[in-house]
């Protein structure tokens, strides 16, 4: 023990350069630099990040050198803090923005930290919160609201994507159009209608993520295995549609379904060139095409903040799965299922 | 003689369903109903729909039955109207958007009254400009401002378009990019210097236009087929995009220069499907794409109608050669040299 | 009768230029012209427009001239329509934007129509839809949706201030304060609530009024006759304030109340000059203020138009009175009261 | 001497809490901590702030504590650096921006940090510029683009005014009123020329500024001292009002000229309470009103970084006077007067 820690913890580690090299590994606490925290995890969610590393896929083997910690969706409790943080203290219950910016970049010097061009991102820096504790940057540390629980507060990082695609997409009153109910498809619906949506309209491959999507609001859910997205949306006026898929199929039939004068938004990654009718969408139809990195910081921040503490905003339905540090291998597989909603790691109490 | 006016005129016809059947005919004046207005044409240019028109590819066969009229970028005297109409008289002098809008769709309604769901397009109304005569519905007319020469005024409705870019495109104190400098190309660099652009860099692989681009305002010329377009640019800060060339490497090359967090503008129509690096310029980077079908009715015209009076405001580059209604082969030729600016017809004093 | 209908009907007319001067009398129906509808009235509100002519003060002494018939916020059915009306039909439920356009001016051609230069106000044309029958210019009317009843359907027009200040405000969110529980504060908490605000607080010296914006889904009312709004409000960040009493001092203490950086909306207009603290509140602190006079056209009108069929969208706690048309001094002397919610005429079934 | 500097220095100092209490003291070279520097001023204007500290009115009583040292806007060359300043370096020339924000309220959290609800603004840290060294907060530093003059380097900070209201006036293509020709009202006019302002007229009681304003692209300008604003402005379409002169009768006249759905924009801090006629133009007319109270942390700073490198953007005729520190007194006459542009120090060269 040091300063009442253990000497050592758990923690979830890519250990090679290979697929499904993942292990559950002892190492001793970090040191703290003057200007970061010492955290004890209480849950952390599972991200599509993290499923790309642990397929080690070409964009994972292009970014990252193993070994390094997992896991960077997370709610903690501060443990210690670096002599020069002021914002947070010991006992605060924090999570994590995931990119930390220079602040002197042309980006950065232009309101947007998020796209920084020297940007650190987390689940680089081998901090990963998929463990006991973890050592990390005070300056990406947002105290949680009170009254949030650890497991709905270990969502507030992609909540974050969902609360800008709906705030892009001026969700109010509008018909919306949601391809992909992952995570963040199903974010994304639950933040649509608590922004006052007007109708919202999803579709997936998958009949249990349809069936969370609509009691998270929704109100028409299509299953594209079964029928043609067009088909299922006959009558609707799509004013807005939010791509949470990345897949190039998903992106051409919204595109098509979107009301002249509206837009496009893409919030999931395409693993590849995507080939697009820009003449008759784009030009004729003035169809706008508009995608989204990250979180606005902070502003995202602030109205994620709102939300998780609006009485009637539930997020408790998208969390389906819990598991424990030592369940890891179940974990992953569930999440990698593509069946699941979000998957949690439960840490610490 | 029918009150004043000859019983025959002068028509720069599309005769048949083929490339190149075009032909100067002959024609009784029309008749007007009590909503039109019958104009005497003074000066009128060749746009790119009618080389579409001519050449009869695709498009051109699926919407048009000839024999039409061709025409419709033009200036003209009002020399007769019917009797509801009230906003022009005769000795006015015009010009005309080239859609009539219904007013009671939903586009209408939510005022994008220029992509209506229920549009005219004046090329298809066989009203063709190319002649000494034409009937249009009145509803299209604007009048000319003092002092705008009908060979300038006869800009109009191209130059509407470039304005819209440069609006969309905020172009004041921005570093611009202007992909393809025919004449919306080249109009759009008058436009976006008059609006304040801090930088504008053209691309073309036609030097003469090049060098008109440079006489219009820009600061930059790439000649494309010489080196690549991010070679030319290289140190520039590109914060706005605007392709009006159509062409599929362009657009992913200008895609590509422009900063995160920009925005790429689509004037020229593609041909075909366009295949783009969604991931890393859409969604990593951030930047929006938008295509403009046309102008606003009736923002764009009031802007328009400010720049052509401005005193340093010269569009007179833009005009490169003028012909006779009988000399339509040359002027037709002219024009899919792709080598000109703008080709007028000069039909009356 | 002529064409089925009576020859005669009861309508409620402002007699002479002096206050109260208000009777029932029976007058023959109007003839139609070619652009116009004949409706018959079904459900018709009063609104402040008709109280401030009925105490006949200064702005309606330079603005009207007895006689003239009452009434503009109304749900009729067309009974017959001239020859050139094509948008409506016989049978058609309708109600009526006041405000008539000419469609020519600056701010027509501006896209501001619903501040037209020479706007034609649907009041002052003795057209009054306190009444059994009304001849109407069709271009005014808009279909009422299925499964609106014609009382709710009355609501649309000052709907749409609500719907426009709430859309102003970009209420998703956003923390709201409105002043003023009359009518047009009652419809816009309704509006914000469907939009997505985040809390909403209101303030009136009148208790049954704030019950009412409870009722309708405001979080928090502050009796301003009892406490000061300031620390009504206190702790609560307020992005926006949406002024719909005139009141000058609600003006200014809504103004002192939003936060750095937000938003003053005046929908309710002051019937003399107003002292600000500009240096305080609108430099130092940039909150920006902003006047609504009217529906946009059309967009106001459609996204009214989407909330009246939304499920969950229930307007019926703002209609607190019905009167039948002899009642008239009744239903005057309740809205004149300033107690009620909306006074309602039932004319029709 | 210290590490090459000084012992002493020259400083311009506000002595006693009143009026015109300003002496040139000689001071000791202030210590420096880690994350500031040194710079040794080169140039440096005095400020519509420095004239309400000279003249020690109520603000300053209420915000200052004398003796504290003057002067604000300026250039300078870094000598030296604290240990943690990593984006300056010796030898830059570097300019300031006023307000240092704190990074952690909800003001810094919205994007909003030149409102900061901590802000420590430099002229109330004794850091004056009106002195031959000053060490200042790094954070506040930019640098200076290569080819800009101390001199015109020194109106950066008060550029940024301009810059913010040309830019929230959206200039490009628009009619322009600024009433007041003082310094920001100069820099105004230049910016919102150089942005592609259509039309632009001025208005003033003095002469000079007035000619000064008419150099640097105002098209036409009205003595109010001997006409009404409304007279000269005859047939202008003002689209856009900016006052700079914080004087009640110019802020009400401009909003009277604004034409309806327009703006009008404060930059000049008003003494005392406005009274406003905000029916008849912020209701029935729809004009906007915002306030700006400083540059935006940093984007501002980036569009006046381009602007000043501009080739056609000259703000020369701004400077009409330049003294050393030992003619503070005349100066400070100067600037008093109201007759001068902007009055500078030349210090070092």
């Amino acid at each position: 023990m040091r300063n009442g820690f253990p000497a050592e913890q758990n923690v979830v580690v890519m250990t090679r350069p290979e697929a499904d090299a993942i292990a559950l590994v002892r190492r001793p606490l970090k040191r703290m630099a003057s200007d970061e925290a010492r955290l004890r995890i209480l849950s952390a969610g599972i991200c599509g990040t993290d499923l790309h590393l642990v397929r080690w896929n070409a964009w994972a083997a292009s970014a990252y050198r193993p070994p390094f910690a997992l896991g960077h969706e997370f709610c903690a409790e501060v443990v210690e803090t670096g002599e020069s943080v002021l914002h947070v203290r010991p006992s605060d219950r924090v999570v994590a923005e995931t990119h930390l910016a220079c602040g002197h970049c042309r980006q950065c010097r232009a309101n947007r930290r998020h796209t920084c061009e020297n940007l650190q991102v987390f689940s680089r820096l081998d901090r990963g919160a998929f463990a006991d504790y973890a050592v990390v940057p005070a300056a990406l540390l947002r105290r949680v609201p009170e009254g949030v629980t650890p497991a709905l507060a270990s969502l507030f990082e992609p909540l974050g994507i969902a609360v800008r695609a709906a705030s892009v997409g001026d969700a109010a009153g509008k018909s919306l159009l949601v391809t992909g109910c992952g995570p963040i498809g199903l974010l994304t619906v639950a933040v649509a209608r608590a922004y006052g949506a007007h109708r919202i309209v999803v579709s997936d491959v998958v009949r249990h993520r349809l069936e969370l999507a609509l009691q998270l609001g929704a109100d028409v859910a299509i299953d594209v295995s079964q029928q043609a997205l067009r088909d299922g949306i006959e009558g609707e006026h799509i004013d807005v549609a939010i791509d949470a898929s990345g897949n190039s199929r998903a992106i051409n039939e919204a595109l098509a379904c979107v009301t002249t004068g509206g837009q496009l938004i893409l919030t999931g990654m395409p693993e590849e060139a995507v080939s697009l009718d820009l003449a008759r969408h784009v030009l004729l139809r003035e169809v706008a095409i508009r995608g989204l990195y990250g979180r606005l910081i902070d502003e995202t921040w602030l109205a994620a903040e709102r939300l998780m503490t609006a009485p009637q905003f539930d997020l408790a339905p998208i969390i389906t799965h819990r598991f424990a540090l030592t369940e890891f291998a179940q974990a992953f597989a569930c999440a990698k299922s593509g069946l699941a909603g979000k998957v949690l790691f439960h840490i610490a109490d």
